[in-house]
């Protein structure tokens, strides 16, 4: 970290400033200019208040060299991880699939689902037993009954289950799901993402509507700062000017996160488009991106479902884009785990 | 809302839809034309699945004619809402300015600047005790001793106190707030604005960084479809492509607000713009624009505070604002509750 | 400028980069850290690529410390520029409206709003001769024909005469008017900006669409490094992701640009919400907010406009309008010229 | 179009409205229900002034049903556009690659630089000559001197040439550049745009930093609209509030004109990232989404480039993606041209 100092500090601030930065268990490397005197800061400066720094009178302003993570940080941790959810191993050099309902309707339409998904090569289901909508009016998931049919529809097809926690309050329930899911507009609830951080499970972390990939990263440095290194990221879209789709899916978060961090990253096209034809092609660019995988909404009967029908394929079309994502999953010299 | 078809729809499917629409207690108006047919969806159609309608293999689109909130809509509460926080009322006619330090350091700190912003003329008394930082290794607040100490300062000033929740399961220990702030980062945590709902005690509802004004006034009806029809909209900024400030202040929203809505709207400076110096002249764009209050961070060290240092005012510069907010809010005919 | 080097940079890489940057006619001061070096650079640094010096293999990163821009800084120019507009001033103190159709349609239209616009105390009239539509199949204006309505008016009323220009090959043809705006999608149109730099008339340069407020000043900056500083500054709103209004108004540019340079500042409130009936509360803003004057569309008929029409106010509606301006402007210690 | 009417319209004024919208030779179709009334307008609406219908009194709202363009529009245009520069194929089937220096330093370099891109695979040769520089003080280009090194490089070379036009005045001095580009900041200059529609040359039109795609695809009807109708479209990244990349890639462009449109679309990956390293990655994901080319900044020296030399592939490595590239367009059953 850097701090520039104003022209002709008061000398005594300038050593109350020092005497601050050197209490935090810092070392100061001190060079005058002529126009410019700067202090570098050196040792672990995450624990560093930029902005109470900038707000000092002396101070023209204050930037970080280094980034303000460390356990989700590559250059602390050089090889990519690989996390085992329900012995399905995510990360680096496997491609994998989570498909399933938005919401969970019945144990009739999830477990015919998850059958179809799993005989296409999903490696895991999905489906949203609590749901974060918009509108209090508006259908908010089968709940505990939804995480209920989950279960039985794991028993039925082998495949680990993935679902949202909208609440540290729910970890008791969720006790039994392989992956708990933190929503888009969860990924900045610190509280959640402490409790996570000691739940001892694999998390699927979305990024937020308008997270930059450094809060994203933060936000799983949070769950990772509580001893919980099984966090997968995922990219669903972010908020933009433009209004064709429902989000702009930012695809340059596959490579940067891959640089940044080693943790691994997939993509949701389905929530990123918001219209069902444009599934496929997005879910091509994660491939060639380098995403570790792919989630995907998949409903028998996108028409009549409760929620963000507009955007599910159905088990056929399913089919289809997972006979296109073998060739390309293989060209990538990647394989499904 | 209107149901647009697409040409020559299959009349089994269009029975279907017509059937399902009506099976959610509302009535259809049917009109075909030569190019485009149309269905008018008559009643309540606050439950009705845009997505899932516009999923339908025979509908070209749906739009809304009117907003999907009720109780916060000001189409059926014409009259403005005021609200009383510890018997001082905020809303129409009435402009409060809230103010205190970011966060809770010490007693010492919290009651002196509590004794400062009371002879200034604040109305209240903000402080945070549960801080949500991007870092988890910044500063997280004083937690309980916080709200403790906040209970302390209410005690000596009279003023009463705004503080933010963090989760749900603190509303036991939120008991004695007088005004519970559910921060932008939190305003679609719908499991926390559920239990609000039933809390029975006032609710200051920050929009979030890249919410709509529709899902600000949304989140809002979460808590009032619980029964707590006490909330209070906070604008703090909107997330934007510029970078010269923190936040992009939306004042637009103040009038919007106060033409969708019947309820209060305040404006935070001190977070919209992120610098000291640029709190007094949006503070100034706030009166103007109709807005019933101020929320605004003062510490009385501001170089050294724990956090958002560089956008605090001093308890001086506070005063100065407040003799510039006096004449002011008087000339726009309101007074100070 | 202060460039940050890598760890133990190559030797003969890092003299060529001394070299380099001595060779611009910059000093350079160099100072060695454990853990970083710093190159520090004095002297005029507008001229120095910093994506240039950033691809340098020895750089880690390269941060300017003070603006681009030189002459529209108000460091080097502490002063408030007066612009005179055909012997109106513009500028501190002083608090001007331009009013007038979106687009000239009749010699009738413009001469009836330009008498009522004037009773109403407007100290400027606009209206739109060529007009930037999206849509080729658009009415464009009435070009030459309309800059020639445009005279005639200003013979009528005395007002001095605001249009926009779409092309530096169009200078000739707008000799005669008082003040040339470039319009929000030119403001980047470099050729033109170049252009307006030596044609020795003031210019009203309205902010695109998404520039920052530094692109702001450095478009100013270019019609200033011609020679030309009679610039007056627009905004007229930001596209953010918000669809309740066309524009996203941002209120801090007038406290930031006022700050940053010594250039008046006008709002456009009109563009700005894109509705006619929110001029009123965001025109009252921009007066609080320090704005140097207003910019309003007036039509008599905005119902039959030929563009822009939602966004006009009926000449009584501009009357109404002035009459609050009028005690806001002296409350504000300013006169309208 | 669909115009919604408010409740119990004047009879008089809807008499007008309906007389107003025959009178542009279209034909209504008003349907009128107990709670909404509404008219359909059949026939070419593209002239219609949508604003204007919304200000009018008695509606509530108007609302499009088809895109506002015509000859870029798929609907009408079912096939493929394939444009030939210079003799090479752009379009469906065929993949090229633009390659060359951001901007053209010297004849040594181009050429250079030149035959090292075509060595290596590239189709085109871009450089260029007049360079839209947000600074004044920065290097505006050789300007005319650049454009004849390019065509001395095209001769030496036989690869087509792409450069920037900047303004309409230019066209004499263009006449000999195979593709003329308008650049993003350029892409709303609506004279320039018009002046393009009748120069008979291809065009390549970037989207502008913060342009929907309805306005990109409006801005290339300008040039078809003149009558040139080979305009090949070039995404280049958008304006969002992530500050890690330069601009965000909007990769879902590329499927969405393909179904919208029938014109060629290429990809831009240096100016979307702005780093090197990122180029590579990105351009997997074009040829995944189905893009018709790449145009990829090129330096023999990035590190001393008088701009962009921070994006800038080396032609070694611009060698190493074509490698790439080639077995990629294979695999999407696409060969270059």
């Amino acid at each position: 970290m850097i701090v520039i100092l104003k022209k002709h500090p008061d000398q005594e601030k300038l050593r109350a400033l020092l005497g601050g930065i050197e209490a935090l268990g810092l070392k100061t490397n001190y060079s005058e200019g002529t126009e410019t005197t700067i202090i570098g800061l050196i040792g672990d400066t995450t624990r560093v208040d930029v902005d109470a720094v900038r707000a000092n009178d002396i101070v023209e302003d204050v930037r970080r060299v280094s980034e303000p993570y460390k356990k989700a940080n590559r250059r602390f941790h050089p090889d990519d991880s690989i996390i085992s959810v329900g012995g399905v191993k995510v990360g680096e050099g496997f491609f994998n699939v989570i498909a399933g309902p938005c919401s969970i309707e019945s144990e009739e339409q999830l477990t015919s689902i998850a059958q179809e998904v799993k005989r296409s090569g999903a490696t895991m289901l999905r489906g949203g037993a609590f749901k974060p909508r918009t509108s209090p009016y508006s259908f908010q998931g089968l709940e505990n009954e939804g995480l209920r049919l989950l279960l039985r529809a794991r028993e039925k097809t082998g495949l680990p289950i993935v679902t949202e926690i909208m609440s540290e309050t729910q970890l008791e329930e969720f006790r039994e799901v392989d992956l708990i899911q933190v929503g888009a507009r969860n990924m900045q609830n610190f509280r959640l993402l402490k409790a996570l951080g000691t739940c001892g499970k694999p998390i699927l972390l979305k990024r937020g509507l308008s997270s930059t990939i450094e809060e994203f990263l933060m936000s799983a440095e949070y769950i990772m700062a509580g001893g919980n290194d099984q966090v997968i990221l995922c990219e669903r879209g972010i908020r933009t000017f433009e209004t064709a789709v429902r989000n702009t899916l930012d695809i340059s978060v596959v490579p940067l996160i891959k640089r940044l961090s080693h943790l691994p990253v997939i993509i949701d096209p389905s929530h990123a488009a918001g219209i069902a034809w444009m599934v496929e092609p997005l879910a091509r660019t994660a491939v060639a991106a380098g995403a570790d995988g792919l989630m995907i909404e998949v409903h028998n009967n996108p028409k009549a479902a409760l929620c963000d029908g507009a955007q599910s394929l159905t088990p056929l079309q399913f089919d289809g884009l997972m006979r296109q994502m073998r060739s390309r999953v293989s060209f990538e010299g990647k394989q499904f785990p």
